[in-house]
């Protein structure tokens, strides 16, 4: 098995005595009610671990079983642990430590990441980086390659890019189990040698690969062709219906991603449909603090009338089949001992979880603290920008005064929706051309919004600037390193003061997000590791984002549940209208456009 | 990917071409009924094929789409082609080239075979010639290394013993892709050196392990937890549950061996049942040429009730994911083009078949012919049995007349029942003691029959005679080269001299099933290749057989559909009493006894 190494696992003599009841296990849980994944039964037994390994499953109690340890699982539901195998810990604005500790309690025993952000910030040394901080955890921590690094080549300043030879390198390391997903399905369909020779990597060595597309008809055909297994952009049920149909695996991310109660009614219309699988993708660190990971994604399903054993196949043995992880997914003699008791099975209520044997968290805390090591110095200094000023925020005309057509981004989801829309249509854009006043030379925004990217990898320190419609910004601004896919500076605001101030507490903090309003810095949220990350734990991970999220929402950002859209403005892939390092992109015609339009 | 090649494998570049419909596909079969095996659905569509693989599956027709060859599939259903995950080649007495030719109109393109009876004969070099004449196939056939060669060490002499240095070797050779049936259940429970190793070796490995085991309870825990993943000697629904329950795949042989209605039944009351193939074990060359292959299987399970949906899933898809082979199991993008078109779904009846892209057969016959390669010489100089006399059937007493209490084998199935008992009680034997007439210091069988093992793999030829009870054998006799596992020469008769003519004829052929009568060999079939199987085609072999079988009737021999009990009279893992060459043996006492019982 290529991937994190249990830390006790017995010798198979040892296990197989065991089973037989020769000798005695290390923990016995007796009297649960198993839910069989198999059968789709339900019904009192009791579970023997040795080790990691489940020693044996026997029907009714185990009173006549020896055991080092015994543990009273009456009036449990016991179920197989989570496996997510789609997310990106980044988002979580924690450690892989740090995140071990926030999702065993609800239940995740295993997930497969893609660390694309942290890539796009520290190339291949980014994953090593992640895959040492996730060994020796009671979560077992994949990595899938990251194949898109940067989103779009030549198009924005990452802090590196991925080789096809990158990618095959990283296929060889230990904990690397397959391709993350293909954002650049337009490359893998042109025949883009960079993304065929990576799609090839993967497929020599016949390892998981995982797609992303918005694609339908025989170019979704040539996509699947090419080899990706399973897509998670799924929005309708009516397009993730017609990958599902093309032998692709259909991951559902929710809630805010898609109409839960759409895709389970779409499910339940079809004859006995197998071959979806529940996943996160992002979880941002309040919405995990609140409502939980990959277990509040089984819960929406559950809720929405999917039946819970169709719910737990797809969070958990079905992934693990994808991902080839053949030791796990079920409770049954062999596997890894990764199971979660529930209080209710319908509202998936998580009570003990034991991960590789050991319980690691009871009543949604952690039972034993996990150790934390530091990332690397050098991932903490990835915020390379040189001195900023009042200018770097203002916008010189071509003219002195009067008026001028200015290409604007304007946001086109409603402004105060929050939640009512899906987070995609909260972050489409257009551009929009807008007569915009010259004082003195300069832009003056009106009631526009300015908004500026700045190269933050120490690679010349490019920046764009423009001006952003329907933003609800106020007063104010804030900025991020957070800012998808190359996390450059994001800076918006009405004032370049407190542009300047907020962009300078984010470069002070070596990376992080930070708003200000009256040239004061109001809340701010340092991420040091990669300018993604925090090294401390959810709890005040998540209340400092809390703090940045009201102080947005103060100065009248425009915010979404499941992400402010300002992470996304920056993110040359997602249509239509996008402002990199370099300018303003517009995604449809796949060009960079000027901010002037004539 | 470890196995066969394909003869075509398209570039990916021309794969992603060809399934946007930029260039021309190689063969689009057109306007289709397709089976969806994800969504259960059936809907129309066209499916374009590129070298050997799937370009595009297309709802509706596909006029204004580009094919170098157009197929009419108006009419029929599309489904991926059958994948059989449990079968020994050998008791089709074909070779795989000629097995393939029989099987590849059934609908059958992939097979994972366990080459355990050429292995008992010709040990590691068995297995290679099995492996060089499965190459360049339409047939996709796999190897699972055998793993109990002989089925019982020191109780047989088999043509040879594997180790487990044997089997960890084969598992580095291509087309090996996991170990098969681990029949000594008992061995591997009990910590057996050499069962652990071969166990270990195959973990190691992270293969597939077959299983095959009579255990319950938490004996059946300790098999399962050294990571059998699958067991196909399942004959009652209960005892399958057991095994199901506990996470191992059930794989389902039908007909002769379980009763598919109680099967079905049994599924049909759980909830959303998962988890059960179906195989066909061994299928011996007359019914395969009447009934068919793993496509009367799947007849067999529809006809009783289960969702043609789920017995395509248990044919196809499931057993794809089982054997690691992600490259098929459906037809989709990508996946190799190995489909059926069906004229009935219900009745599974098979009009068409495409294996690697190519049509292979239509009408149950192949379209074109497989060059069928000779074996090697030394696979046809198996039976080395020194010449034989008349004395050699005839047993000594030890009085030189009246009476002597002899421990005799009884076969318990009811005489007459052929077929409404199921084989494996057919074959159910006891010991019995009875009081035997002696004359002149031979025993007179009188109502019984005489029984013979010879050695026949050059080692010492030692044999062990015995007597016979409840054969129904009223004359004549009928020699085999045929007797499971270790396949030494069996003789029973009521007449010596008939003994010797069948054993006579057995060896002249180099192999095979002779019957004779008044001194007269009246019928026989060759069987040169290691003594198990032929270079004839199907109609021949099968032909043969009958004639075999028919004999075998007319001197009254008991019989039974699925395979004369004759084959599996010297096998000691099956109860109770048996004869090897080394003389009779208790099975469940696990030792050797006596033939006179004072």
């Amino acid at each position: 098995m290529n991937g994190p190494a249990s830390s006790k696992p017995p010798r198979l003599k040892d296990l197989i005595k065991a089973a037989r009841g020769l000798i005695p296990v290390d923990l016995l849980i007796e009297n649960v009610s198993y839910v069989n994944l198999l059968t789709g039964e339900i019904y009192r037994a009791s579970v023997g671990v040795l080790g990691d390994r489940v020693a044996y499953v026997v029907e009714g109690g185990a009173d006549r079983l020896k055991a080092r340890r015994r543990f009273d699982g009456r009036g449990l539901y016991a179920v197989p642990g989570l496996i997510d195998s789609h997310l990106h810990i980044e988002s979580s604005m924690l450690t892989p430590p740090r995140f071990a500790e926030a999702v065993l309690p609800r239940g995740v025993t295993t997930v497969a990441i893609d660390p694309h952000e942290i890539a796009n910030v520290l190339g291949k040394k980014g994953v090593k980086y992640m895959l040492e901080a996730s060994g020796g955890l009671p979560l077992k921590i994949y990595v899938l390659a990251p194949t898109c690094v940067p989103s779009l080549p030549g198009k924005e300043t990452s802090g590196a890019e991925l080789t096809a030879d990158d990618v095959e390198e990283m296929l060889g390391w230990k904990g690397v189990i397959g391709l993350a997903e293909v954002m650049d399905f337009s490359g893998v369909i042109n025949l883009d040698p960079r993304m065929i020779e990576i799609v090839e990597a993967g497929r020599r060595r016949g390892v998981v690969i995982d797609g992303h597309c918005f694609l339908r008809g025989l170019d979704l055909n040539a996509y699947v062709a090419a080899g990706m297994e399973a897509d998670h952009e799924n929005f309708s049920f009516e397009d993730a219906l017609e990958k599902l149909r093309l032998g692709m695996l259909i991951k559902l991310r929710a809630p805010y991603l898609l109409d839960v109660r759409e895709f389970v009614n779409g499910l339940k219309s079809l004859r006995s449909p197998i071959g979806f699988l529940l996943v996160t993708d992002d979880v941002l660190p309040d919405n995990l603090k609140r409502d939980g990971h990959l277990d509040n994604v089984v819960r929406n399903f559950i809720e929405a009338g999917l039946d819970p054993i169709e719910a737990l196949r797809a969070s958990t043995l079905y992934p693990a089949i994808h991902l080839r992880l053949y030791d796990r997914g079920l409770i049954a003699p062999g596997r890894l001992a990764d199971m979660v008791l529930l209080r209710s099975l319908e509202g998936f209520e998580v009570e003990h979880v034991f991960a590789d044997g050991d319980l690691v968290a009871s009543g949604g805390k952690l039972v034993k603290p996990i150790p934390i090591p530091s990332f690397p110095e050098d991932a903490k200094k990835t915020v390379k920008v040189r001195r900023l000023s009042l200018e770097d925020f203002k916008i010189r005309a071509p003219i002195e005064r009067g008026k001028v057509k200015v290409r604007v981004i304007e946001l086109l989801g409603a402004e105060e929706a929050e939640g009512a829309e899906s987070f995609s249509q909260s972050i489409l854009t257009r551009f929009s051309i807008e007569e915009v006043e010259v004082r003195e030379g300069w832009l003056d925004p009106g009631a526009l919004a300015l908004i500026a990217v700045i190269e933050r990898h120490g690679k010349g320190g490019g920046m764009a600037k423009g001006l952003l419609k329907g933003s609800g910004l106020r007063e104010g601004a804030a900025a991020s390193t957070v800012a998808h896919d190359s996390h450059n500076l994001i800076v918006v605001g009405k004032d370049p003061k407190d542009m300047l101030s907020a962009a300078n507490k984010v470069i002070e903090m070596r990376g992080g997000v930070a708003v200000a309003r009256g040239g004061e810095v109001i809340a701010s949220l340092p991420l040091p590791v990669a300018g993604l990350m925090s090294e401390e734990p959810l709890e005040k991970v998540a209340e400092g984002f809390e703090k940045v999220r009201k102080a947005l929402r103060s100065i009248g950002l425009r915010d979404h549940p499941y992400s402010p859209p300002l992470f996304f403005l920056a993110l040359p892939v997602i249509p239509e209208a996008k402002i990199t390092d370099r300018g303003l992109y517009s995604v449809l015609e796949q060009r960079f456009v000027s901010l002037f339009a004539e």
